[in-house]
């Protein structure tokens, strides 16, 4: 692509300034548009060493309230980001609706430097591009501009830069070992970013090449593009974006009606394997933590299916250093202002951790689709995206459990009566479960449809029966040691 | 992604043959969802030499009504189809809404083995990979469905068939040297394939692989997969898609009312050069046709501009056999059944040919979108959809000359009279001419939006001022004997 790239016409300086005050006062006045259309713009300049990147955005930003913005310059991954999947640290840092966040570098660099640099071989490589692009893509569904730049200089500009900046003691410490490995192996960096550029560069977030010889001429450009992204961006603002098809492997689940409830266990069993099956979770937890494998346990399920006590026998068996449980509450309003999954992404664990949480990110495809909180389009495009969630927890290394508590109706009916006439147990009843259990009928078809789309091979959903809540807690475990094994065998 | 790739599982024959029946069932249904929905359903068999695409195929069609759908077996281009843009083919035979068809092989086929065979080099080869890609999105972006299967079979298992249709006398032709190359160079098509599957699987038209082993199980994949696809676009049916940011470098083109309408030519220079114009593009248009250079002259105007007079002295300067002129009327019910460029796509002319268009691919941002013939998002997308078929004009080698007709609305009203006035040319003028009259101002701004939009650095605008209408004659002779011999140059 660099080698096709039709740059665009330099005009004289005349010219030039004329043009770059109007990009500049036009850039200034989107501010208050992105604001009042609640537009979330997520700006990525990427390059090679030298180019200027961070010189452009200084000057750039100067046209902007810091109210409006943040920037990030990406360098290195700190021990603990390391610990958690690589868009982890991108994701958490990503706008929220109304304002600009600025990247200094970003997954490009990030990848294209591994890469080059061996660090990881052509296969994780082609997976990281897979999980960039679903990244972007989805951003781009969920109403997020990304403009993407990249600030292309010749190995000679480059090689003349890095020196005039090593000469000067004061600006010494902006040349980094990565710009002088590039521009000693330019053409290989050349044939990495090349392709890099070309697999990422989607219709819904292309790339832009900033011919950067000229510092007031790349800031023209720059700021030209970034005007017409986000005026572009405002006309699609609200639009409905096509579901996608999915493409990952499903694991066919039956239907809740079709789920037998009567298993039971005695007092006696449950007591002996409950026992014995917390003691060997417990050896497996240690394992982890020295393997460095994270996992991930979901729990769903009907008010008063049983959720939290068993969530409570299962992390009785656990280090407390080694896990938490994530009580998910509905979102507030600096969460709801972002992508859906953000504060689920921002909970992860780090690696060798365990993470529970109690409910999920499924409420977007059940509460939030039965309550009206997001459109219909957002709650059907939600089985890919957390699907594609799913599959980044997956390719990071993760166990992936994933529990729905089922019991019947009239389970249920007790369960809240019992609760209602039992002084200690009535803060765990409120009016709206009883309004929720009206919609029983609702939610049902939405679990349904969910288990349907969302029971992929790499995190297929379990079933708990637990009309018996013993017999739910000793699955519970068994599945959880089950997957924890398998993962074992496979490191 | 033929490494990565998870097989589904392959039922027992019992379940087998009852899922197909369910299957088959499911997917004759959708054939009155499909009618009801005006949805369009274009599916792609692509795969091994031998690995059944055909039989599956002749199976998956016996479960739909004749009057449904077609098929078509895409060999190779004819000498006809060869001279023109290479997705010429495959975009005249796309369906129509609510109608099924299906490709045995397609672009894929053809350009991978252009490439294998090394027929086209990579340059060349990626060129065509963006062209799929911008074909396919815009499909979908049509409110197309754009299905594509891949049939994969083992080394062993094609090397076994092949040898098994070529013992049988009645079977024998049914194997190509294709087949047989592929064979002969498996892991090296295997790579290729590979490369060209992850290049095109884009989210809005993904790549999904039929293991293809078993006749009966690929059958029954392609059928689950494809009512799958189709429930979802039903869902999509209707759905407003995002515009799409501009990616291709644009020349800056004046506003109208800042164009001079006072350039004038006096008799006598005007017959001197028209002459000597028209001599000089006779002899150019001898000389494509030698060298088989395409050309494409659209013209757009104000009513009464002069369009058919400016037309007129162009074309006799050409020789009748190489030359036709297409008046562009409102779209008849089978092209609008089909994507807006079609009836387009299939008047292009030959290579060595010129094609006048007399109002042009343009209407969809001019009277479509003022009349409301066009939803908003479809005219809006449109100049992305214009730019990306003119880049495929332009790839394919053509000349492209694009003219806007311009004079003030007072010559307009003065020709109108005249035509009012003057037995002879009543014809000339319509009711219609004066409603269009009385939206100038609405106009006017449409054709600035096109003019800044689509004036891209391969297809720019040229505005001819036609208040004198000799002058704007000559000019726009000078304008197509400069484009065609800047080519030529290049050539």
């Amino acid at each position: 692509m660099l080698n096709d790239w039709v740059k665009a016409k330099k005009p004289d300086d005349e010219e030039l300034s004329k043009r770059l005050e109007t990009a500049r006062a036009e850039l200034a006045k989107r501010q208050m548009a992105i604001r009042d259309a609640k537009l979330p713009v997520l700006v990525v300049l990427e390059g090679w060493g030298a180019a200027g990147k961070g010189s452009v955005l200084g000057r750039v930003i100067k046209n902007l309230d810091p109210r409006f913005f943040k920037t990030f310059p990406m360098s290195k991954a700190t021990e603990e980001e390391k610990r958690r999947p690589f868009l982890y640290r991108y994701f958490a840092k990503i706008p929220e609706a109304g304002k600009f966040v600025f990247f200094d570098g970003s997954w490009m660099d990030e990848v294209t430097g591994l890469y080059l640099k061996e660090k990881i071989d052509k296969k994780e490589y082609a997976k990281k591009l897979e999980s960039i692009k679903r990244f972007e893509r989805q951003l781009h569904d969920n109403g997020y501009l990304v403009a993407k730049f990249f600030f292309h200089i010749g190995k000679d500009e480059q090689k003349k830069r890095i020196e005039a900046l090593e000469e000067n003691d004061n600006t010494k410490w902006r040349v980094s070992k990565w710009d002088k490995w590039q521009n000693k192996h330019y053409k290989e960096c050349q044939k990495t970013f090349d392709e890099y550029l070309d697999a990422t560069n989607q219709f819904v977030a292309p790339w832009y090449f900033i011919d950067s010889e000229n510092r007031k001429w790349a800031e023209l450009q720059m700021t030209e593009l970034l005007v017409q992204n986000i005026d572009i961006a405002l006309q699609n603002a609200g639009s409905v974006v096509p579901v996608l098809q999915n493409t990952f492997p499903l694991v066919k689940m039956p239907l809740l009606s079709e789920i037998p409830l009567d298993k039971t266990v005695s007092d006696e069993e449950y007591k002996a394997e409950l026992d014995s099956l917390q003691k060997r979770l417990s050896e497996l937890h240690n394992e982890l933590y020295h393997k460095k494998i994270p996992v991930i346990i979901a729990y769903e399920g009907w008010d008063a299916a049983g959720k939290g006590g068993n969530i409570k026998r299962l992390a009785a068996a656990l280090d407390p250093r080694g896990y938490e449980v994530h009580p998910i509450a509905s979102p507030e309003p600096h969460e709801k202002s972002r992508h859906f999954l953000w504060r689920f992404w921002t909970r992860l664990p780090k690696d060798g951790h365990i993470a529970i949480f109690d409910r999920t990110w499924y409420g977007r495809v059940m509460v939030e689709r039965l309550e009206g909180f997001c459109s219909e389009n957002d709650w059907q495009r939600a089985y890919t995206e957390i699907n594609e969630f799913e599959k980044e927890l997956d390719d990071w290394g993760a166990v992936i459990v994933k529990f729905w508590v089922q019991i019947d109706k009239d389970t249920q009916l007790a369960r809240f009566t019992d609760r209602q006439n039992t002084p200690e147990k009535q803060w765990k009843i409120t009016d709206e479960d009883w309004r929720n259990r009206e919609k029983w009928d609702l939610y049902e078809t939405a679990v349904n449809e969910m288990l349907q789309k969302t029971s992929t091979q790499f995190a297929p959903w379990h079933v708990l029966e637990s009309n018996d809540k013993h017999y739910a807690r000793l699955k519970a475990l068994r599945t959880v040691i089950e997957a924890i094994e398998k993962r074992l065998k496979e490191s």
